[in-house]
């Protein structure tokens, strides 16, 4: 397996319910999976919008065994595991990879900022020698606004002249469409798969090379989103991608990831859907209201 | 016990050895944490510059259980508790205080930014319920600079009154007087503790009713900080301010972690103190040989 059979498509970071006292929430996890599946979405688990980085590790890894356990297909995951601690990381990935998910997406150690290529590219090293196995396939997870830590152009190129096997692409997420332009330019001709962090950039980045996108909104849109995705050669394409941005518009007016579960607790009738851990806040009822009364008329509410 | 009789004085945000395999090394750290209370400095171990959030709960938890179980006193003992994962912080924070550490430094939950004052009462909150232990004593980690998750007044206001017992002071790491000032004016006289976040900050703070510092400098410099707090309204209180400003103007023109473990490795003849977990990067030769150049000729090696 070559870095040219990387994944490819849309990909949801897939939201995870919790129980009324903040336990993660496997049943409706599942069910939430199998619903994007059955649209053509991939499972990127514990991505920003999953709430991963408010879980424990063994919080984490009883939550793929038992997306993994359903039965749905690991060749469609590309679970989320840099942690800041380099051991949970390792932990976290080896068991990934041990499941055959036929990816990783991963954080850098995002606690220390303002640290430097040799320190990040030491990082994703150890951890491609801790977990020493040849399936790995590492797509690295650019998100300076959240993370503030950054993966310049040049740690890319060197990890990818280091480990041309194991470095297998990118979702960038910078909200920057010339870094995602510069990344496809310089790396997608090696075979480095490029996806949009954003639905907003998913036709641009396959009209420039780009392997697909890893978004929020895959969780509440996952058919049209998927479907631009494989029609994007086709006349209505521009049409498609404005329709999906008109939905985009309407969700982030509010914060995401209560916007994406108050979505979906509304289109299953389901309020346990709405629960989130601290820091974050669900919606309240009027935010809630006036969501539902911002998205388009076209829109479709999740029904899982 | 009521916030009255808070933790006070200097404490050290305990620096981390590592072993070659970058295994968290319990000897060389119980070795550190006796010879800074020989120097009558307290043990904030888990803290920034401890690379806490580089290693797992797990190795915390160990690490913990080493220093208790060699006959330190938990009185002198406020361990760093506060990780992103609701979870985890409750772990820790419940293992420190079982095993009857006088306080708990506590971080909020920082992966996500521009979170609300909400949310940010509810991660507390959960913990402090979750917890539930009268002998819990939460000392808030501002440090906006690194966490990126900022405490306001308003939301510190909340929480203290919220839980009175509980909420015993805060490290003030921001960098910021005039934030330092306002805790002190707003707080102290409320028996809240206010610690500043580097010893540049020391006299003024205790000046201003404040409890004393956690700073990085007390891991190679402890004598002489702890010898200010003790004697702070002697004369020479501002000429012992300024000998403490020069050691640290040496040491902070390096990235600081790499520095106190690079002066440690010198002075005490151990290499082993060099290492450093990925992202940080030891200092190399020259910038070692650079940093002891410029230390002041009246400062002494740390010899542990």
């Amino acid at each position: 397996m070559s870095p040219r059979t990387a994944l490819a498509g849309v990909f949801a970071p897939v939201v995870t319910p919790f129980e009324p006292d903040l336990r993660p929430d496997a049943a409706r996890l599942v069910r939430h999976c199998r619903w994007l599946l059955g649209h053509d979405v991939g499972l990127a688990v514990f991505g920003t919008n999953s709430e991963a980085n408010s879980m424990s590790v063994a919080e984490k890894l009883a939550l793929l065994d038992a997306v993994v356990g359903a039965g749905l297909p690991v060749a469609r995951m590309m679970p989320g595991t840099g942690c800041c601690a380099l051991t949970d990381t390792v932990e976290l990935t080896r068991h990934a990879v041990r499941a055959g998910c036929a990816g990783t997406l991963m954080l850098p150690p995002f606690y220390y900022k303002a640290v430097t290529d040799d320190g990040l590219f030491a990082s994703y090293s150890e951890v491609i020698q801790r977990v020493g196995d040849a399936r790995l396939r590492i797509y690295l997870y650019h998100i300076p606004p959240v993370s503030q830590v950054p993966l310049s152009l040049a740690l890319i190129e060197r990890l990818l002249d280091a480990y041309p096997d194991t470095i297998a692409g990118i979702k960038d997420s910078s909200g920057d469409w010339n870094n995602t332009r510069a990344l496809l330019e310089r790396f997608a001709p090696r075979g480095f798969a490029v996806f949009a962090g954003s639905e907003s950039f998913l036709l641009a980045t396959l009209r420039g090379g780009g392997a697909g996108c890893i978004t929020a909104l895959a969780n509440v849109n996952p058919g049209p989103i998927a479907k631009l995705c494989r029609s994007w050669q086709e006349v209505d394409a521009d049409a498609q991608q404005a329709a999906l941005d008109a939905v985009r518009g309407a969700v982030q007016k509010f914060p995401m990831i209560a916007a994406l579960k108050a979505t979906i607790a509304q289109g299953s009738h389901d309020e346990g859907w709405a629960t989130v851990r601290p820091p974050l806040v669900r919606l309240d009822s009027q935010q809630r209201a006036a969501l539902l009364a911002a998205l388009p008329p076209t829109y479709a509410l999740p029904e899982l």
